[in-house]
């Protein structure tokens, strides 16, 4: 009897997509809005190619504590580039960062967060910005867990993106985080082309250097797509309204107001940082990853909020059983 | 013997995915590239991942003679909505508009330009303005062929298409017209879907109207994609290098040298309109599409320049034998 138990367990893991999910009611939502948006002659059948999926990624693909993981990587490299800049030693807000001080790099405000990116984002072409991301991202770890951060994203996620795509759908990212800095990573972590990745931009110019063509990054922001930028840079990006739409905070909150805007079914979703223990608790009094507006706005229109506790039976990839 | 050789030449017809190209040096081009770069094995192999070809829309997939057939819908949609405005048969450029007087209106310069598209292309919602284009499109006639203008694509240019698709390209439109304005009838014409359109884009605003999200078109434009914006709204939208870019003017040139700038085999074509009986025949000299520059740095770097009279059997698909 037990290895018939077990073989009948097996045999039902195998045809779980989703088996990092309890059997909670995220779980349940999830599933049959799949059901009914690819059963042809359902009243709610989308075909194919407007089955269009959108995803926060900090705190909804991966972790975004304590700051966001695109922070962490300004603070390296301003510490790379320290040898070419003396300077930095007594101006702010490098002189904090270097310090590893960052209360003190706050403290410079919105002023000191843009000459940040500016010094670790801009003034270089594009194929050498993406060089240092994929170098960055394949040796720094999280202060925390110690992992390098491609390993800090959340395997149910993993496995929602997966089940989507084998039901049809595109799945896009669409973040308030550098465009540039989630393209040189998404592909190979989430299995995200970059042309489905949607981040915020900054200007570029074409130039030629020794008659060959490059992409100067520069310090200007065209697009930040968080809050209302994010219907913004859906709608220039795809020109669909998706019919599913995933997020963790405030600034996904347009998003998934935009997406429920459509007729027909539609989903919308918030990860709910509830696990101090395996991950970080926190929503409404969080700097980082603030969800208390789009929290209520759940509750009122129904949106499904999962319980990261009591819903995910593994946080990460490598703590799969 | 004549019902053989009329069965081997429909046979031939039917293996021949560009019937409408006559057996020339650019037909040869583009068949032995697709040929290199799809061949397991080869050197030249490519993954279809990174299989992108990027197209120029106006004078390239489309006519663009006289005029830009958007500045014919900025026209036409003046006269519809001037029964609103009162004041344009007073204030240029509308008066010249509503007259009908082009050159009154290309005395206006650039100004009169932005006025005529802040006042057409703006201040309504996405879904507002992508009505309009589907009612015009469906409705207007070019002024010499008195064809609706979806009738004015190039027979060739859709075998085109249709051949690198079947061959695992993704195909894209990069054009200086307006992205909104091109994404309401791609689709359905040439078969490239809304997210695979580049274009010219205006700033865009999310507000609620009855409590319902919208998106509003400003009159600001935030990318010109043309000339140097062309590789610029390559790297944003789709991130990778394309290896295969067509277009016909020297709006075209910068991202013809950013495809070939590529390792690996690349492509680069222009359409050389040399036919005034069944099209129009104009380069270096036309204000519209004007061709100098890029072709003498296609003779230089031995580009693909199809010559249009000669290369071409048929210009529209309504021509077709």
């Amino acid at each position: 009897m037990l290895g018939a138990l077990a073989w009948a367990q097996a045999c039902l893991a195998a045809q779980d997509p989703l088996p990092s999910w309890n059997d909670g009611p995220s779980k349940q939502h999830i599933e049959e809005f799949v059901k009914k948006v690819t059963t042809q002659g359902s009243p709610d059948f989308v075909e194919p190619a407007e089955r269009i999926a959108v995803f926060d990624n900090d705190g909804t693909l991966w972790t975004e504590q304590p700051v966001y993981s695109e922070v962490f990587f300004a603070l390296d490299q301003v510490r790379a580039l320290s040898p070419q800049h003396p300077e930095w030693k007594t101006t702010e807000p490098f002189k904090s960062a270097l310090a590893g001080d960052m209360k003190g790099v706050a403290a410079t405000g919105e002023k000191g967060a843009l000459e940040l990116v500016a010094a670790t984002h801009a003034g270089m072409t594009t194929d050498e910005f993406a060089r240092r991301v994929k170098q960055w991202v394949s040796t720094a770890r999280h202060p925390k867990t110690k992992r390098v951060y491609t390993e800090m994203v959340y395997q149910p996620m993993l496995e929602l993106l997966h089940y989507l795509r084998d039901n049809g759908f595109k799945t896009y990212i669409v973040s308030g985080g550098g465009q540039d800095f989630m393209r040189a990573w998404t592909e190979s972590v989430y299995g995200i082309p970059p042309e489905q990745v949607i981040g915020s931009e900054s200007e570029l110019t074409f130039e030629l250097q020794d008659g060959k063509p490059v992409l100067m990054k520069q310090p200007k922001v065209v697009l930040v797509d968080d809050h209302a930028g994010k219907p913004v840079g859906i709608e220039r990006f795809i020109g669909r309204k998706p019919i599913f739409a995933f997020g963790n905070s405030d600034g996904d909150q347009q998003m998934l107001e935009w997406t429920t805007s459509g007729d027909g079914a539609r989903f919308a979703g918030l990860v709910h940082h509830t696990d101090a223990d395996r991950e970080y608790a926190y929503d409404r009094q969080s700097k980082v990853g603030t969800l208390d507006k789009a929290l209520d706005e759940a509750g009122a229109k129904g949106w499904t909020v999962v319980d990261m506790k009591n819903e995910w039976k593994t946080i990460y990839p490598a703590d799969k059983q």
